[in-house]
C-alpha cells in the first residue's frame, strides 16, 4: 500500500480532528474529547505553538497521524519528545503506516538532539504494546501516571497557604 | 517551620542542580544524571526556555524544588502542566513544603488555563503516592509509560523507509 507522511498544514486541521475523534472513540475516552479546529490550529500553528503533527495519507485520504510536543528532563538536562497520539485507521493497519509515523517523530527527536522519546499506552491495548516492543521501546513498569484535572485542579490551585510559625 | 517559595533566578541554578542530584540519588537514578548548570540555565532562562522551576528556602537554605514544563492534549485541545520533579530535603519533610510547592505549580497551571496537571511517581515510593492521593490526584493505573532513549532512539530515527509497491 502506498502512503505519504507529511507535517500537517493549517488547511488539514479539520481532517486531523476527525482522526483524533476516531482515536478517542477507540480508547473509550470520548468524554475527554473537547478539542476544536481553533484550539488545534492555535496549538500547532499559533505564535506560541506547543505541538507538532504528522499526517499519513493513502490515495489522498487521511489514514493516520502522530501528534507530539517537547518535554524536558532535569536529570538528562535535555529536551525530549512526547508522543501524545499515534493513530492509524483500522482498515489501513498492517501496512507499516504506524511504524513510518513513529520513525518520523523519532527523526524529529533526533534532529532536536533529544535525550528521550516517550509516550503512554493503555495496558489493554496488547497490539500497540507488542508493536512498541518490536521497535525496541522499553516499558517503564515501576512508574505510575498521576493526574489532576477539572475541579480538583482548580481547588488545589485556590488553596491558601496557612502561615506557619 | 518558616519557608519561602519563589520562581528560580539565574543565580540559583547551581543550588537547584545540587537538589536535582539529591533527588536522582533518592530515586536510584544517578546514572541518568547528566544535567549541567549550562543545560539547566538554557532550559529555564534561554531564548527558547522550555521549563520553569520554583525553589523553596528555609532560613536562607534551599530545601526543595519543583520543576515543570508545558504539555498538550489533542483530546482536550488544551495545554497542560507536567511536574517533572518535586523534591524536599529529607530533614525538611513533614512541614508542608512539598504541598506548598505543588500548590504553587497548580497555580501556574490554573493561570495558564491548563486542562491537566500531571506527573509520574515510582510505585515503591508509598509516601509520595499517599501524599498525592491526599491532594485529590488520581492514579491512572491503566496507562503504561514507554520510553526510547540513547542508541535505540538513534537507530529508530535512522531507519530508512522501504518503499512499498
Amino acid at each position: 500500500m502506498d502512503f505519504k507522511i507529511t507535517p500537517i498544514k493549517p488547511a488539514e486541521v479539520r481532517e486531523l480532528l476527525k482522526l483524533i475523534r476516531e482515536l478517542a472513540k477507540f480508547e473509550k475516552l470520548e468524554h475527554e474529547m473537547k478539542a476544536t479546529p481553533a484550539s488545534l490550529r492555535r496549538a500547532l500553528f499559533g505564535p506560541r505553538a506547543v505541538a507538532g503533527a504528522l499526517l499519513a495519507r493513502s490515495g489522498g485520504r487521511p489514514v493516520g497521524y502522530a501528534l507530539y510536543f517537547s518535554t524536558f528532563s532535569s536529570f538528562t538536562g535535555r529536551q525530549g519528545v512526547w508522543l501524545d497520539d499515534l493513530y492509524v485507521c483500522p482498515e489501513f493497519r498492517g501496512h507499516g503506516i504506524g511504524r513510518a509515523l513513529i520513525e518520523a517523530v523519532a527523526r524529529v527527536a533526533a534532529k532536536r538532539k533529544c535525550g528521550r522519546f516517550e509516550w503512554i499506552a493503555l495496558d489493554w491495548n496488547q497490539r500497540a504494546l507488542d508493536f512498541y516492543k518490536s521497535l525496541g521501546a522499553k516499558t517503564l513498569d515501576e512508574w505510575v501516571l498521576i493526574r489532576m484535572a477539572g475541579p480538583g485542579l482548580r481547588k488545589l490551585a485556590a488553596r491558601k497557604r496557612r502561615p506557619k510559625r
